[in-house]
């Protein structure tokens, strides 16, 4: 079986370019189309697949609720957009009990409402088998006024929002045996909820459009050298990591084993935003986050000329660094 | 487990009323949104599931893609709209062949193509377990020409494009172990082609909005006797339908059991158009004959004022009738 960028490639070889009220089409985190002159909606759908993306043992139904809704957002967040509507699709399996659905309804409608996001559209069948929710969100912004994956230039530098390989460690926590509970340590907790119960990051990536600070921007959803190298891939370029900057917790659980560079540098669904920014607007970053109290905004690398090459800073030494975050084809079944 | 209209129906008490750029939220065919003092969005989605909708066995790949596009579209007719935009998410397993994805994906696109419908977001992901395809169509139309389900009023008459029960008898063939081939008897070729290559009425769909000529409208998935509920719980009113006038397909081959009347009543996925008609504007059916080249558009019953009653008038008789046909909850897994 192709891989994922392979298939989605094979896929936009078949559709025309953008034209006429399409913006931009399949390949961003988002496809742009016109609404008006002065407005443009953004349109993305995401699927939600037990045993691949999830298992119900560890994931209470709010938090599916909410996560199914917040991956999709979080598509948004990355083109620079605000969410309006969203369209569900669920398959149910059939031993499903009903106070799971309303409890995931519950967890979905309430990360709705915080941002004003209206369910306007909904599918319901019997699924042959684990259940799985398929949403397509509805964004808008102001016309031009979008990240996209395709701007970045060599000498723009590369910036990280949050702290990396979070959610990760979280999986590793729920995969040995951990649950989700209020009366969990602070920190066991903390990594289990940044897998369970990610937080799109709307404001920043909004901001981020608004003032045409980033040349390009992705969400970290496969790891960041998987988004890094879809950035690279788009915009024709290469990009150097430094190590010593990229935004890694201390100290973290015993339990959490594996090198902790390795999951910052390819663990997935952290659903931070990836961005690059050009070296003269490097001041306007202090204010953002002087304007987001302070939330990490790390700069970790600087886009290089030469194209789709990634490179690792790292003690001294230049490594080539390979996309090896997730596959959500080849590496489908094994999560 | 609740049934797909009871669970439709709790999703949709979640959620806020049509309100500001919402014109029409969940529980008709399509959402709709403004785009524009002059022009609405209409945004639907839809899936098609192994084991629940199709069988691989004997769905050819090129008529799975075809399909899963063609019942979204089928949404968007039931709306009076023009289709314009695609998102699709697959949900691959692992085993399926390369060629089956290409042929699949050739299928969709032929049809897309033909309707000028591009395809602008894709997601990819390996499956649990079958392959499913869900869709979410961007329509387009003229603010205000829109077909509901909730403008059916008391002596409306009621009409249906196209023949009865001819995806029914194509799914009995297949289940009988037919399988599609350009050599089959014709007959048979035609009621196989019914189930696998429905055909979205778009035409048909916008010429009933553009002229504001139906009341109420659906497309006919669930079966004739579920989808004419679902206008009469929207409109809240009765109907009564009269067996004799049911456009049914004779003779039919020897392979399809049970009785016709039945499977015409209560067969889905035929796609065809559900409408209903004041009667003042009954000679306007005629011309919308004339213009589709004397294509069936039936007259098979009228609206009543008994809220949620449905009758059939049989030899004489007035039976009640029941929505017997598909819930794609309750009857999931038994296809």
């Amino acid at each position: 079986m192709p891989g994922e960028a392979e298939l989605i490639e094979r896929i936009a070889a078949l559709v025309g370019r953008a034209s006429g009220d399409l913006i931009v089409g399949i390949g961003d985190d988002a496809a742009v189309i016109r609404k008006s002159a002065r407005q443009w909606w953004l349109l993305s759908i995401d699927s939600q697949i037990e045993n691949v993306h999830f298992r119900r043992a560890y994931t209470p139904a709010h938090l599916l609720g909410h996560k199914a809704l917040a991956v999709n957002l979080s598509d948004i967040a990355a083109m620079g957009g605000v969410p309006r509507f969203a369209l569900l699709s669920l398959m149910l399996p059939r031993n499903l009990p009903s106070s799971f659905i309303d409890d995931m309804l519950d967890g979905m409608m309430a990360l709705a409402d915080a941002h004003q996001v209206v369910l306007i559209g909904g599918d319901v069948a019997a699924s042959g088998d684990g259940l799985t929710l398929t949403l397509t969100i509805v964004g808008e912004c102001p016309a031009g006024k979008i990240l996209r994956r395709d701007g970045a230039r060599p000498g723009d530098l590369i910036f990280v929002t949050g702290q990396l390989g979070l959610a990760a460690m979280g999986l590793q926590l729920l995969e040995r045996g951990y649950r989700y509970a209020p009366h969990l340590p602070p920190l066991q907790r903390r990594l289990i909820l940044a897998h369970l119960q990610p937080v799109p990051r709307l404001e920043i990536g909004r901001a981020l459009a608004e003032d045409q600070l980033a040349s390009a921007a992705i969400d970290l959803s496969d790891g960041l050298s998987t988004d890094l190298f879809h950035i690279c891939r788009a915009s024709d370029v290469g990009a150097v990591i430094n190590s010593e900057r990229l935004p890694i917790l201390h100290p973290v659980p015993d339990e959490c084993e594996g090198d902790e560079l390795e999951r910052a540098l390819h663990g997935g669904e952290d659903y931070e935003l990836l961005f690059t920014v050009p070296k003269e607007r490097l001041a306007a970053i202090e204010s953002l986050r002087a304007r987001f109290n302070a939330f990490p905004i790390t700069l970790i690398g600087e886009i290089t000329d030469q194209p789709h090459h990634m490179y690792l800073e790292h003690q001294g030494r230049l490594l080539p660094l390979s996309p090896r975050g997730h596959d959500h084809l080849r590496d489908g079944e094994e999560r």
